[in-house]
Parts: C-alpha cells; structure tokens; sequence
C-alpha cells in the first residue's frame, strides 16, 4: 500500500500585489520559493476478478478493499458480503501475474462466491477515475438497475440538518486540509450523524469507497441515508446511490441534467448547492422538511 | 445535437440565518420557492471507430467532433487531420444502426484514413467523463507514447502572463455563468492570449474538445502553447497536454502525485494553484519566468 499523499519539492511564486484588471501586469517583484508540498497521492488500481484483468481505476490508495467492494455493488456484480469471497490487496508479484507488478500494492484481487458469474452480457468492466457508467458497450446499457425500490423509502429529513452537513463533512476529512486535492463522500444519518467518510482524486471513488464500507458490514440497504458528495453530482453518482439504495443525495456544487433525470425517475431525492443556508432541491423535494 | 443546458423545475430552500457552530439550528422559519433553473446537460457520447463500438463517454453536448478527434489524439489513434476521414455525429438510425437509436445525435462516427487501424495491442478504447487512462489492459500500459518531445520545447511564460489566465478563462466561460457545472479548458500563447475555450461536464473532455480542434486545424504539436484547466491537474491531463506537445499545463486548483510525476519525467511544465497573484510549479519551473 502506498501513502494518502506524496511530497514534492515545489516551486511557489508570489507576484507583487498589484496589476489587476485593466492594468498591465507588474512584473518587476516576485517572491519565489522551494518548498516540500503534499500532493494528494494518484496511483492505478488493477481490478482482477476470478482472476481476470476487469478494471483499472486511479485512485488515492487506501481503502482499497471498500473501493473495490463499492464497485463490485455499483457495477452490479455483488449485492452483498455473501456475494464476495475475497478480496486481497497485493502487487502483481504477490497476485502470481508478475508480469504487472509494480510492488506497490495496486493490485485487487477478487474472488466471488463459488458460482457467481460476473460477465453480465455486452458490458464491459473498464474503469477510470471518474468513470462508472464505462464498461457499457451502447447508450441503452447506461442504467444499471437496482435491487432496491426508493420510491418506498419513506425517509424524512430536515433542511436545517441538510445545511449543516458540509461543515460536517469538511471537518472529518483528514488529507484534503494537507492536500487541496482530494474529493470526499460522507454518508449520515437522516438526524445528522457521520457515519462514515471516504476521500479519494476521484470522486466516484470517493463514493464507492463509502458504498463499499456499507457493503461489507451489511448495511445494504441504506435507507434512512444521506449521500454528501463534496463537488458536482453526474449521473454516475446518482446511479450509485440508487445501487445501494439510498434516498438522499446532496451535492456541494452543481448536479447535471442527467443526474436529475434518473433521480426524479428512480425516486432519489436529489439536492445541490447545498451550501450555507440555501439548497436547491431537483427531485424528491417531499423528503425533506422545513417544517 | 442536444442543448448544452436543460431546464428542470427546482424547489428552492434558504433557512432563515442563525443557527451556526454550536448553536441548534433553527427550524422554525424559510423560504421555500418553486423555480426554473438551468442544469449542465450531461449525455453520453458513444464514439464508434470504423462502424465498432469503441467508447461511451458522459459529456455536455457541442463540439462534439472536436470532441471526438481529441479523444482520437488522447488514445494515440490520430496524430493529423490527414488520419480521419471523417466524423459525422448522428443518431443510431442515421448511423444505420437503428438499435442504438436515441433520436439525439448522440453517437459519433469516424472513418479513419485508409489502411489505418486503431486496434492497438493491448488496449480497449471504452471511456466515460473523467477518463483517458481508462481502456488498458494493465498498468503498465498507462503511458501512451507521444510523438512530441517536449523537453525541446524552449518555450517560457511569465508568471505576470499566467496570474491573469484564470480571468481570462472565466471571462470566456458561457455557460457556466449559467449552471455552475462546467469545467473548462483554455488554450493560450505564452503572451497570454485566448486561443480557444470549451467547457463540459467532465474536465477531461473540455480538454478533448480543444485537442480535437487544434487537430482539426492543423496546429499540432501545440509549442509555444500554455493550457490552463478550471480544476485540478490529475494524471490524464497531464497525458493529454503530452500527446498534443503542449509544453506547459496549470491548474487553478491541486494537481495528483502521479501528474507531477508524469510532468516531470516528459518535460512538460505543470503549475496548480493558480489563485490571485500566486502559483506553485510543480516541475519545469525553468519555463516560468519572473523578472
């Protein structure tokens, strides 16, 4: 396993105040500086199931095993622990293909449940740092259906709590106040609670991270949950939190119009620019209360 | 072609203000507003190579042959104009393959040049809406050789020239004034001056957008060039600015370990947190210059 973050010698340059808009640049003062810095750590995560080359996703090592959990379930390959036999974190070496070995541990080595066949047809299980909805092989295959109905979540939750859960979120995340370079996911109770948060480069891994956690101490489904994602939301990561059937997700930043199709058509309460005392609410607005 | 904004209905909340660390929020006052509001569209894209199936990407509509030859040049698969044939952007029916038909001009199809074949060992050109990297088979297959050295390029950019891009950028943003959810990509000269812009959903197709339409035009390698990115820097687009000769790549926000390490190990100059009057250079600090 290698680290969250990565040092590096950087240079850091400060232009004297001034120029601004309409002015010309004024160049002639300058303070630079080298410095060690913390880079958020980006390495490749080889998927291998049953033994065979299925994914490759860049990703901030550590917790590689909820990341691989989580996107066995957004992929549908694994519903739950029972589907899962093992999964082993190694370099290629250690996996017995040392022609992949990079002896840093960024090997995933999955074995399901004897019998399960994870070759769904026409689907193929490539997969990149932001990726989720690739391994499709045409546009009708982009929504993986889920096992869980959230039309019958009957969840509540307050605006008042929704508001305060990007500070929450911010104040649990360990590397991204070293870094400025990591995305997060938080997963909370209904009432507020952090459960559980996972950073990442990407944030679907992010997500998957969070899903995987749950899924492993069988958690699934999450009703009565609250997805925070600490960016944008994309269709892929609303079509995670119908995988792992949670009702509720919040963004910090802007959803996309697709994010806001499938939520509105999957019964996902769909929340974004949730930040200070505003939201805006883009399907499922009757979960949440102001009362 | 689909509209690069969708409207949707979106339900307002803005509590009243109190609440606040420690304090129980309140809950007895807010404002609760039905309105239209405009998303960023987000559609897929699936690109198919000499009537194959090769990649489905998730990305905001327009551009959509830049998009497409950028992504033809990301994946070593064009280096010149003279390698496509063509690119029609259609519907499945228009394509002939009325299975696949959406009836949104979603799918892209490219002829390449006679006797070209795309099919690289090895590789699977799936993709989705912050990949590149994705569509190998193993780790070791991650860097795609570029044809461009850029340890040649002798280009240099003052730090004056690229504190005032950010702005720039902004400035010739359309439709995130809008959304709030696009990413974009600008191209300039060293002396600072907007060569193209485009924006997307996925950072790295904002990217493949002003590739494709530097291929397109016949101005690869692009010396002499600066491309600044609204977000971070991650290792794809570090892999991107290689695979098109740009020389120096900055990023308003963080990089990865792992584009740092690319940057330094192909020449390019990587800068990231260029905010205000200040920028870290992560690798060939020797293009920037400050007197």
């Amino acid at each position: 396993m290698t680290g969250r973050t990565a040092r590096r010698r950087v240079t850091r340059i400060t232009l004297e105040s001034g120029g601004g808009p309409g002015l010309a640049p004024r160049t002639g003062s300058s303070q630079v500086t080298d410095r060690a810095d913390l880079l958020a750590a980006e390495e490749p995560l080889g998927i291998r199931i049953d033994g065979q080359a299925a994914s490759l996703t860049m990703r901030t090592p550590g917790d590689d095993i909820d990341l691989t959990a989580g996107f066995l379930l957004s992929e549908g390959i694994a519903a739950g622990p029972d589907d899962i036999a093992e999964i082993r974190i190694c370099s290629g070496e250690q996996c017995g293909h040392g022609e992949h070995d990079d002896g840093m541990g960024n090997i995933a080595d999955v074995t399901l449940r004897p019998g399960a066949d994870w070759h769904a047809p026409g689907r193929n299980f490539l997969t990149t740092s932001a990726c989720g909805v690739c391994g499709k092989a045409s546009i009708d295959d982009l929504h993986t259906s889920s096992r869980y109905d959230l039309r019958a979540d009957e969840t509540q939750v307050s605006a008042a709590v929704l508001a305060e859960l990007p500070d929450r979120l911010r104040d649990a995340q360990r590397v991204f106040e070293r870094t400025g370079g990591l995305h997060a996911a938080g997963l909370f109770t209904a009432g507020g609670s952090l459960l559980v948060v996972r950073e990442d480069v990407g944030r679907h891994n992010a997500v998957d991270k969070v899903l995987g956690w749950a899924l492993r101490s069988g958690r699934l489904p999450l009703s009565g949950c609250v997805l925070l994602v600490s960016g944008r939301a994309s269709f892929e990561l609303a079509q995670k939190a119908v995988m792992a059937g949670i009702p509720v997700l919040a963004a910090v930043s802007a959803p996309s119009s697709l994010a806001a199709e499938l939520a509105a058509e999957a019964g996902l309460t769909l929340v974004g620019f949730l930040r200070g005392r505003s939201m805006n609410i883009y399907a499922g607005a009757h979960r949440v209360t102001t009362g």
